[in-house]
């Protein structure tokens, strides 16, 4: 019999600009966590730290550094890098760990801080999660990989600027209702059209923060939640799939691979299908990100993800509410704390104490975290534990 | 009853000055990994890769490309960092993924490439594995720490100067018989104490050299090593411990609290003691690191570490081979696939293929695998499988 495996707590700093260094915001993070929780920080048995760019504040092998200073310098801890999928592959790592018997209780803490950086150092340093031989080096940057997906979308499907806008215009308004959030402000399709263009089809709006921040989310054998008593929502799903680096390696633009392939073993796992989802946290990194995250997790149909955002059914009082935090685009994203921030929201939607962000069916949520452009993805359903 | 997990392949590339990318020394061991094994490549379910500065050439989330390169676009990967023990810390992340019964072939990959940068910016990078705000930053890098070690096993055991050249005397007799190694040549412990002094009382030859190189270690549940008949090692004991992170935290400098703990563990894990284990290798990046290392092990008496190589217990005809390999201080330590080298070289003497270097006792092997200067550490210990 397999064994469960439990979220029992989760926190985060405000996303945004940060005064204080990424181990400092790390510890915030952690030990937040560690209060809500109200566990002795000795009780853990594994630390994982997710961070892509530590080496900008001249910080590698965080992990134990982290452990140090939360009082467990014993335990075993280290960092995992996977583009801006590290939060979800540390949460990932943490199932299989508890899983597999070797550990009970793991604290994965995820972190970033780069707006420190002049802005042309912090867009080379993200490039880097490109397959930058073929990609970074010649100049492609995030936005304009996005873009070229966003063009295909376009062009095989008719998806409109507008449509794009009208995600950005949702996320914004549920940010500017999350005091973590960095973009606490709400934006109009009109807006968004008349920013900037950062790459075409994308204006300055349809794109996400650089960001710093940090989150923490704790991980427990079901047994151990049990014992303790703790407020506990159940991973049913923990998956990690991969696709073709290079935008240049596949067979279509419009949809990941990685997603899709994540979806489907996801739904398995879980027992689940789609439509028994109640909400959903999505990599948004950009606007398009969120049309192909919708479609290729199943949540709408292929005719509605273009316009689910502009028709309302993604909105909070929607028939499935996406990125209720305000997503990557109006949360932030600062990318090694990503995915554990997204499981910040799920737990908090999922104990019903969102505030005037909460969604109504919150018995079922999924987060879907990538990588790159596809590259990496990591997906995790959590339910109510029985 | 737990899932038994084996090594059934492992090759490295020669370690040295490379000519060639991070990337693509990754790819070239991998590949001979998989050519030694005749596995598909679409076979692994999980791809690892151990990898610290990948960033200096501009290449993060290196893992996804590693798996595109081989084949495998859609298998999940990550990458893991824990300084020097990245390359343990991903083993034994492959360790819990099939004892956690997720995965049943996984693929770790360390890499590191530094050598093409300047001498004092590989430092630089090197010096971020440290307590950065407390050790790096103050112009403490790891010679440094390890003399402050060195100085006090000096004070408290009266180790000698001569004691610690003889540990590089024997391990540049080994790495000269070892076409894989950095430094293939012999020295004397004349030559070693007339050598400059890095950082007293360490001289040039007490410590490892900056090595370019890359390691692969193909890990499979014992059931589908059996089907496939393939070659194999047991992986009897995987553990991870951490340590207090910087040398101001710990309540003593002649030993690493996170080895200790970790062989005591690997020892119940696998039901042996230290008498039981045929030959090691160990965590040599300066000589003082083996001297403490074969102690905390409990491979020689407390009495004997200082002057075990000087008495010859080390050597390959010795009571306990230790670094047969010639270890990082000669076969060389490229940081991110040191700890997946040592595989390579247990892999090869348990199945009796070390050629000049084959040690007598081989049935069980022992990997020590240290993060900085002990804030973390992989203990691994290989039997025979039956």
């Amino acid at each position: 019999m397999e064994r469960k495996v439990a979220v029992v707590s989760a926190a985060q700093t405000k996303y945004g600009k940060s005064t204080i260094t990424g181990r400092e915001m790390a510890l915030t993070a952690a030990v937040d966590c560690l209060d809500r929780s109200g566990i002795d920080p000795r009780e853990i048995d594994l630390g994982i730290v997710a961070n892509c760019f530590g080496v900008v504040e001249s910080q590698a092998h965080l992990a134990p550094i982290l452990m140090t200073q939360i009082g467990n310098p014993t335990a075993p801890s280290f960092t995992v890098e996977s583009a801006c999928s590290s939060g979800g592959s540390a949460l990932h790592i943490a199932y299989a760990g508890v899983r597999s018997g070797l550990y009970d209780c793991v604290l994965c803490v995820g972190v970033e801080r780069v707006t420190h950086l002049p802005l042309a150092k912090s867009t080379e340093f993200f490039s880097m999660g490109s397959d930058y031989a073929f990609e970074g080096c010649c100049g492609a940057t995030f936005p304009g990989l996005y873009a070229v997906m966003a063009r295909a979308h376009m062009h095989e499907r008719g998806t409109r600027s507008e449509d794009l806008a009208a995600v950005a215009v949702k996320n914004h308004e549920n940010a500017a209702m999350n005091p973590k959030a960095h973009l606490q402000k709400r934006v109009t399709v009109d807006e968004v059209l008349a920013s900037p263009v950062v790459a075409d089809p994308l204006h300055f709006f349809d794109c996400c923060p650089f960001s710093d921040g940090a989150a923490a989310v704790l991980v427990m054998s079901e047994e151990m939640a049990r014992k303790r008593g703790a407020e506990a929502v159940e991973i049913a799903a923990s998956v990690r799939t991969g696709g073709p680096a290079a935008l240049q390696s596949r067979e279509r633009l419009d949809s990941l691979d990685a997603a899709r392939l994540g979806a489907a073993k996801a739904y398995e796992q879980a027992r689940i299908g789609p439509k028994d989802v109640g909400f959903a946290e999505v990599h948004d990194c950009f606007t398009i990100a969120e049309v192909m995250a919708i479609e290729d997790l199943g949540l709408v149909g292929a005719k509605e993800a273009a316009r689910a955002a502009a028709d309302g059914l993604t909105y909070r009082d929607g028939r499935i509410p996406v990125n209720a935090s305000g997503g990557l685009k109006a949360k932030g994203h600062p990318v090694g704390a990503t995915g554990l921030g997204q499981v910040v929201e799920i737990f908090d939607q999922m104990l019903s104490k969102a505030g005037p962000r909460q969604v109504p069916k919150n018995e079922i949520g999924l987060t879907h975290n990538v990588g790159a452009t596809g590259g990496s993805c990591a997906i995790h359903v959590f339910k109510r534990l029985r």
